[in-house]
């Protein structure tokens, strides 16, 4: 093991500024608001708006709070299961979704700019929030185990290559992935296991003593969880075209996640010797259904193909946390912290078959089945090879990774209460002050 | 005291998929999007759409994210104030949910169909989500008591019982109802209570060590209570004529809601000894003033209206948890773990009576004394009923109900965190991974 | 150190109905539906309504859903940082901004009534939460070291200076706040150090036991962090002119809380030693941007303007909780609990400064540096002299406040579960009960 120097005294806040003052560089050079009035003739030609957001420029902003929901509870939340991370998780997953989405905003703008100019509308807010959700997906595949520096740079180069992988999928081939599980979440998680792969901890082969919940870690990750599950139809609807396309978006999320609950909770407590029920499933593999019905989620599956799209997500989805993350991590040195492989890495191929299924069954026009294989693969095979690329970088010995004793412990980049650090100590003294009135 | 079997491993499973199963069945053959599409001649003469969702199909979509939010935040976090019960509160909250939801779509359209078929809109998903309302109000009433598989077939029998009454009181009686203090709160209320009072445990006449909060339980309940405090003006306007009605109904649940606040805490303060305010009662009463004004929501009954409904309500509930709860517990068999009767069963009578008086007074046109008085006896009388039936069918010794001394414990039906299960060895074990540096 | 009566069993509950009974009594008087049947002839000339309200009543519904959830969640849980004050914070939010809104609309529209009925519009609920939050700010300097009974007085005085001030500023000089960096963030801050100041404690000089957090208290704190970073733009848009100055003010604020984390979390860490990051900065300084833009939201400042707006206010108000704070408690004896000078009224200064800034280079129409001025300068008088009036009525010796060492501390107003007050006994007895197989 190297020795490490983990103090983020001065590699931390250059980077931050430095990226925070490139942007806003950047902003100030090509960034406008897409109001109407910027550049009046840009009005009348941009027909190809979906959202009818000239007419009204916040029709959509109830769907992005949803979405911004998602991103900042959703996510932030889901990870503080561990005991002593969640400092970490909720608050690096705003720093780095505040990050990821000034950047996104740019990539994801730069190749369809007006008069060299990029129009901010509730629209690419909405998309700039989106392509977030691939950072704080990897995040959970490495959570615990990298520095906030790394986590940065991480930001930046998985950013910039999910905004060419969606370029090429949804704009230059046409592939339909409304809800993103190709594009989000398929390359998301696999993108974050191949970072995770290349930053193997075999020190970490038996477990630590802090990779795992408390009883109240557990209750604050049930927020992140139900947020997700409640704005799920939100996330999957909020680009679709409006009209029958959106509400059927939201229909169909609806009902997969109601019949993928039922169905996690049953492998749950079936795959269980004494029949109960496990946390980990639950907070996550009842939002698989979510996951694996994104990209037809537009599509006239009907309500009850749906159902069934939900009911085999959360059975492979509980399946993978009870069988398959633990032969990931011993024979394959893939450690999923987040066991995200299984929320988002088998789902979303799951619903990029289902998609081609939807597709040969002619569910939707002008989306053909080699097209929607063609973004499957095109998603996983940049996830991966971005993913190897961006872990070797984040190898490098001076990015302040912890060692393996400190992982999954705020401790390390974070003030934490007394308490906290001197246990027995501070409880101790918080027993006599607490009962000043006694002997 | 029989002997239990509590292990879920095949009852439950089996249970849970047969339901969703037999669900999806029924919706491959009667469910189908209410795009304008599925059924083209349809979309003109449904003129009694009061929402104009034709026009804009997602326009209820912002209130439905609102009732959303109560039914699976709001109801799930209200009942994690038992200190070892949390998983168990939002887990199965959000389990009893998803399927409520499923099966009361189909059960709640049955009566309208549209040439055989059930259109799913954002409307009806919002009646979906209304329905389940019942079922997670009675499960406060047995809350700590009830194994899962109890619990579905409860989900299974309540709403089919609400929506028999629905139909009833609202449909054919014409009763106004828009906040549902009647059909949804009372009946919630007096359908749980008649089940507790069936599956009424001599051995718990005197507590037990379980029931009861801590500290950081207690702020848990909070984000439960604030969020069904914030949204029940859309619980109480979703459904609402638009325009005047439906502006009535949320300014009329605004000003309740927040005169109830200042009612509750001065009783609270008021019946206790040293004047100190008590977690229980602000955790529900400042939300009996929602509850009450349900009925007459969408009356001219001005905002003092309103606010003198929200008054007495939160007095009453109040006075209910300090003095009436305890009498039903030890003089009637009922144990009512979250107080129901106090939040919605008495308050929701309050809202029935509330409409009567408006009707007398003339404060909506169309509405009737008497046929708002056979609403509420309608409602209590299928509550009392089928909570009976319900109960007795619960009480069948081979549903996996818990035996007394594991009430209220979440590990008899959860995986619960170590440290939970063993305080003692795990907190000694904590002190000294969380201090290796000391000796 | 003078003898005090904490007991509140009869002041509290006497001077909570009085409150209320007046407000109902005042609302029977004056208060109406602004739903267009109350006055017809009213409803043509209302031209100045700049929310289209008349044809959709409901159109400002989603924002003022999202600004509750500010009020409520957000300021709420914001508070509950504090290891044993999180009852306190979240209850008595909930209790001041129930009466606050009771308040603040009855006097703020009592400037321009119709026919001498005060009209209650969705708009008019949005500006009376907005009233609370002036209140809520102010509760935060105080928290820990004043009773409801004192609150309650407080919420009275203070939401009606703030009318007087906001009806000059705004309604008489012509100010532009739209997002009230000048009206309601300055003023609330300086209101509540004012405040403060006159209650000064010399015997909490040295700190005191519960004046700090434990690891799950901030994560309850980070819940209402992150939902006002994420409402904000609903904050500084909700009653802006629909269209494209609507849009700006979302964008603006979207952009200018991005950038502001990121200067957060950069100066956190640059400030301590060890390059770690502290929560109390995480929690609050994240959000500097949000009030620091909100005076010139709706402007034409670009998105790189509102970014460097952002940068500014993160990179002040981490340095203010790190140096400034600490001078104040010492050299100035103003004791500031939760450091809302630091998110507050430094970056409301700043956004009035920035406001007049904009003036000058002709951003918005109609907005003149000197009214700006003006605008800054009254907030800020107001707010001292009115909040040092206040705290000379507070300081009576018969409201009830806690002795020093019972300050931040729930169980002298609240019951408090068992364990929270006797630690030690309640640990042993607890590790017994869940022991009970054991020896």
């Amino acid at each position: 093991m190297p020795a490490y120097s983990t103090n983020m005294r001065l590699k931390f806040p250059i980077l931050a500024l430095i990226l925070e003052l490139v942007t806003i560089l950047l902003y100030a050079l090509f960034v406008v608001y897409d109001d109407g009035e910027s550049s009046g003739h840009d009005a009348k030609d941009n027909s190809s708006d979906p959202h009818h957001e000239k007419s009204n420029p916040v029709a959509l902003y109830p769907m992005f709070q949803d979405v911004h929901v998602m991103i900042f509870i959703g996510f932030g939340f889901l990870m503080t299961f561990l005991k002593r991370y969640g400092f970490s998780s909720v608050g690096l997953n705003l720093l780095l979704a505040a990050f990821g989405l000034q950047w996104g905003l740019l990539l994801q703008n730069m190749w369809h700019m007006h008069d060299g100019k990029i129009m901010v509308s509730v629209g690419s807010m909405i998309n700039a929030d989106f392509s977030t959700a691939t950072v704080l997906i990897s995040f959970g595949a490495v959570l615990g185990k990298t520095s906030p520096v790394q986590l940065l740079i991480m930001t930046l180069l998985e950013i910039t290559t999910f905004c060419i992988n969606e370029h090429l999928a949804v704009t230059m081939l046409g592939a339909s992935d409304i809800g993103a599980s190709m594009t989000i979440h398929a390359f998301g998680a696999y993108f974050g296991l191949a970072v995770a792969r290349v930053l193997y901890r075999p020190g970490l082969r038996n477990g630590h003593d802090n990779e795992g919940s408390v009883y109240h870690s557990d209750l604050f990750a049930m927020i992140g969880t139900v947020y997700l599950w409640m704005f799920w139809p939100s996330f999957n609807s909020a680009i679709a075209e409006p009209g029958a396309a959106q509400l059927r978006a939201i229909v169909n999320t609806y009902f997969s996640l109601a019949a993928c609950t039922l169905a996690a909770y049953a492998t749950s407590s079936l795959v269980e010797g004494k029949g109960k029920l496990d946390m980990v499933h639950i907070q996550n593999a009842t939002l698989a259904g979510g996951v694996a019905v994104g990209t037809c989620a537009d599509m006239a599956i009907g309500p009850f193909g749906a159902m069934v799209i939900g009911v085999c997500a959360g059975i492979i989805s509980t399946l993978g946390f009870k069988f398959l993350s633990p032969i990931l991590a011993s024979s394959l040195g893939i450690q999923d912290t987040c066991g995200v492989h299984n929320l988002h890495g088998m789902p979303g191929i799951l619903g990029g078959l289902a998609g081609i299924l939807a597709a040969l069954l002619g569910k939707k026009e002008n989306v053909f089945p080699g097209t929607q294989a063609a973004a499957l693969a095109s998603s996983i095979g940049f996830a991966l090879v971005g993913g190897a690329i961006t872990g070797l970088i984040l190898k490098l010995p001076f990015w302040g990774q912890p060692p393996d004793q400190n992982c999954f412990d705020d401790s390390i980049y974070w003030e934490v209460p007394e308490e906290e650090e001197e246990a027995g100590e501070s409880l101790a003294h918080a027993d006599h002050s607490k009962n000043k009135s006694e002997p």
